[in-house]
C-alpha cells in the first residue's frame, strides 16, 4: 500500500444535524502543545473548564464534567450510573434518539417502560404524570431537542413533576446546549448530557455531563458497581474533583478545544446566543417556506438550531443532498426513521448560526430544487430571509 | 466569575509515562476544518486510517478500528465484547495496569482468576500454561508493556499457547504500539488495544483496537448483548465496516490526528522506529546509570520507551519532579503502587524518542540530583549517553 497523502478535504459548510463547524479559534487552540494530564497547569485548565460548563448549564452542580468520549457516551454515562439491574425506567420516545435511550437503558439492566408519541410531536405533562403515577420509576429519560425531527420538547416543569414521584429526570441536551436554554438548576434536571460538536462550536469528542445532588445521592446509594469502569462517575469524579486521582488520561487537546468553545459561548453571553439562534432560525424559516418546504414539528415546537422540513413531492432526497454537497460544499442531513427519504434537516448551530450560512443554504437549495423540477422563483428564499433580517 | 484568558500553558517536554508530545505535523492536521461523519471524503479518511492501523498492528484483521475514547476504553472494549457474565477469565498482573484489567473484567461479569508476579517482573510461559490447563478460561489478559514498572512482557509464543486451550488472548499494547514490535497476526493475538498519545505521537483521545477472526467469531456467538452500547463492536463495526450505518458521531479531528500520526509512523517504517527507540533507550540508560539510577525491570526485560528507575537514597520524589518541571519544563512520571515515592518513570515514546530529549533530561536530572545532595559529577550523564551515540 502506498501511504495516503496529506489531509486535504474539500471545503465544507456543515449545516446538518451535527457536527457543525468548529469555531476557528477552537481549531487554533487545538494546536497548543500538550500538557501532562496531572500537570498543575492542566489541573487549572480542568477547573476553568468545569466552571465554565456550570455557567453554560446554569447549574451549581459540583459533579459537572466532560466525559472523555462523544455525546452518546454521555447518554450511557447517565444511564449506567443511575440505573441498577431491575430498576424501573420510563423513557419518552418521539424520534430516533429517544428510541436509542430505550436501548441503552435496557443494557444497563433497567425494566424500561416506553412512553411514545408520533415522530415529530412532543409530550405534554399530563401524559407523563399518568405514567409516573402508574410506574413510579427510578428515572425518567427524555430528549429536549430531538435531532431526528427538529421537535422542541418543553421541560421547564418536568423536573418538579418527576420529583413528586421521587423520580430522577435524565435529559438529553445533545442538540440543545449552547443553542437554546438548558436551565439545569431552575428546572430541577438531575442528569443532563450533551456534546461538543453542535451548540458549543467544537469538534466532536467530549460529552459534557452534569449531575444534581439528588443524582449524586442515588449514585452513592448504589448497591452494585457501575457496569462500565470507564464511565463510572464515582471514579471519574475523584480525578475531576478534589483528589485528582488518576483514572484515565484525559483527552488534553479536546479539553483545550472545549475550554476555548466555552469561552466563546460565555463571551457572547447565553441570552444573546439563544437570541441569535432564534433570529437566524426565523430568517431561515421564512426562506424555506418561500421555497415550499414545511416544518415537521408543529408551530411553537420548532427548534431554532435544527430545521427539519418535508421535501416537496418529486424531489429526490439523495440526489438533492449530493448536489448540495458537490456543487456548493454544503452538508444538510437527510431524514431518519419515519422521515427517511422524506425530509431534510438543516442545522444552524453554535458558530454556524449566522446570516451568511442562512443565505448560502437558501440560495443553494433554490438551485437544487430547480434542478429537480421545482418551480421556485429565483431569489425567493434569500429575499424572504432578508426581509426578516431587515425587519429586525 | 471573570472568564479565563487565552490558553497559554508553559512549554513542556513530556517524558513521563504518557501523554508524550504530539508530533507538530499532527497538531497542524488538527486545524483542518471538519467534515461530516458521513461525508464520502470522511469515509475515505476512515478507510485510510484503518488500513494504516492494520499495517502498524501488523495484521490483516478486518475489525481494526480506533475506539472513540481513550486507551482505558480500549481495555473495556476488549473485555465487554469478549466476556459474557459467568465466563472465566485469567488476568496476569505484574503492576498497576494488570490490576486494572482485573477490575474491568470483573465488571464485565467474568469469573476472574488472577495470576500474579511481583511488580517489575514478567511471566514465563510455564506458569501461564499451568493456569490455562487448570482454569480453561475463555480469555486471558496480559499487559505487554507494563507502564507502572517499565517491564517488557514477552508475548511472542503466548497466542499459540492460549489457542491450545481454546482461550482468546487479550493484549494491552497501550505503551507498546509504535515503540516496540506488536505482531498481531504472527503472534496470534486475538484482541489488542492501544492509545494514541504514546508511540503514535498524537494527543490522547482514541484507542486503536484490533480483533482476530477468532475474537470476531466469539463476538458473533454471544448469547447476551454487550453491556456497553457505546463500546459494542458489532454496532461500531457496521459504521467502520461496509455499511457505514450511523452509530455515534466519530471524533473527526482526533481521526485526522491519528491518520497523520500513522502516516508519520509508516513513513519512518516500523523497523526503523523500533530501532530508534532502542538506540535512544541505550543512550539514556548509560546516562541514568552514570547518575546512579538503576532499573526496576531486570536486564533483558526493560522497555526502551519507558525507563523506570529507582531513586537514590535521600532523593525526594515529589520535590525532584517539581524542580524538573519548574526549572526545566520537563515532566517525568513518579512511581505507582509498590514503587510510589521510590521510582521515576522516564518515557522516550514515539516523537519524543530523540537524542535531544535524552540529553535534555539527563542534564536536568543531574542538576536536580545535585540540588538534593547527590554527588554527581557535572556532565557525567550526558557524557555517558554521548558515548553510546558515538559508538553507534
Amino acid at each position: 500500500m502506498s501511504l495516503p497523502g496529506q489531509l486535504t478535504p474539500s471545503p465544507r459548510l456543515l449545516l446538518g444535524p451535527g457536527p457543525s463547524d468548529a469555531h476557528p479559534r477552537v481549531l487554533s487552540a487545538m494546536t497548543t502543545p500538550l500538557l501532562g494530564h496531572l500537570d498543575p497547569q492542566f489541573l487549572q485548565i480542568m477547573t476553568e473548564t468545569q466552571e465554565m460548563l456550570r455557567l453554560t448549564y446554569r447549574t451549581a452542580n459540583r459533579l459537572t464534567i466532560p466525559v472523555s468520549a462523544t455525546g452518546m457516551a454521555g447518554m450511557e454515562t447517565c444511564l449506567v450510573n443511575l440505573v441498577e439491574p431491575g430498576d424501573r425506567a420510563v423513557v419518552c420516545t418521539k424520534g430516533f434518539f429517544g428510541q436509542r435511550m430505550v436501548e441503552v437503558a435496557g443494557r444497563a439492566g433497567a425494566e424500561v417502560t416506553v412512553l411514545e408519541r408520533p415522530w415529530g410531536q412532543v409530550f405534554d405533562l399530563d401524559q407523563i404524570r399518568d405514567t409516573l403515577k402508574q410506574v413510579r420509576p427510578k428515572v425518567l429519560g427524555i430528549v429536549q431537542a430531538e435531532t431526528s425531527t427538529g421537535a422542541w420538547q418543553p421541560i421547564e416543569q418536568l423536573g418538579k413533576l418527576c420529583h413528586e414521584f421521587d423520580t430522577l429526570l435524565i435529559v438529553d441536551a445533545v442538540t440543545s446546549l449552547g443553542c437554546v436554554p438548558v436551565e439545569v438548576d431552575r428546572w430541577e434536571l438531575d442528569a443532563v448530557y450533551s456534546c461538543t460538536q453542535k451548540g458549543l462550536g467544537c469538534p466532536p469528542g467530549l460529552s459534557p455531563v452534569t449531575f444534581s445532588d439528588r443524582a449524586v445521592a442515588a449514585l452513592k446509594a448504589r448497591k452494585t458497581k457501575v457496569q462500565s469502569w470507564y464511565l463510572d462517575l464515582s471514579l471519574i469524579e475523584s480525578y475531576w474533583g478534589g483528589d485528582r486521582a488518576y483514572h484515565h488520561t484525559a483527552p488534553i487537546t479536546m479539553t483545550y478545544a472545549l475550554r476555548e468553545g466555552l469561552r466563546i459561548v460565555l463571551e457572547e453571553g447565553l441570552e444573546a446566543r439563544w437570541d441569535r439562534h432564534v433570529r437566524n432560525h426565523k430568517a431561515l424559516k421564512a426562506g424555506l417556506q418561500a421555497l415550499g418546504l414545511s416544518y415537521i414539528a408543529a408551530e411553537g415546537h420548532q427548534l431554532p438550531q435544527l430545521n427539519a422540513v418535508r421535501l416537496p413531492d418529486g424531489v429526490d432526497d439523495a440526489a438533492g443532498r449530493k448536489q448540495l454537497l458537490a456543487d456548493f460544499g454544503i452538508e444538510v442531513g437527510g431524514g431518519l426513521g419515519d422521515f427517511k427519504g422524506k425530509a431534510w434537516r438543516i442545522g444552524l448551530m453554535g458558530y454556524n448560526s449566522r446570516p451568511n450560512c442562512v443565505v448560502q443554504v437558501l440560495a443553494s437549495l433554490e438551485q437544487v430544487l430547480r434542478t429537480q423540477g421545482s418551480k421556485v422563483e429565483p431569489g425567493a428564499g434569500v429575499a424572504a430571509a432578508e426581509k426578516v433580517y431587515t425587519a429586525g
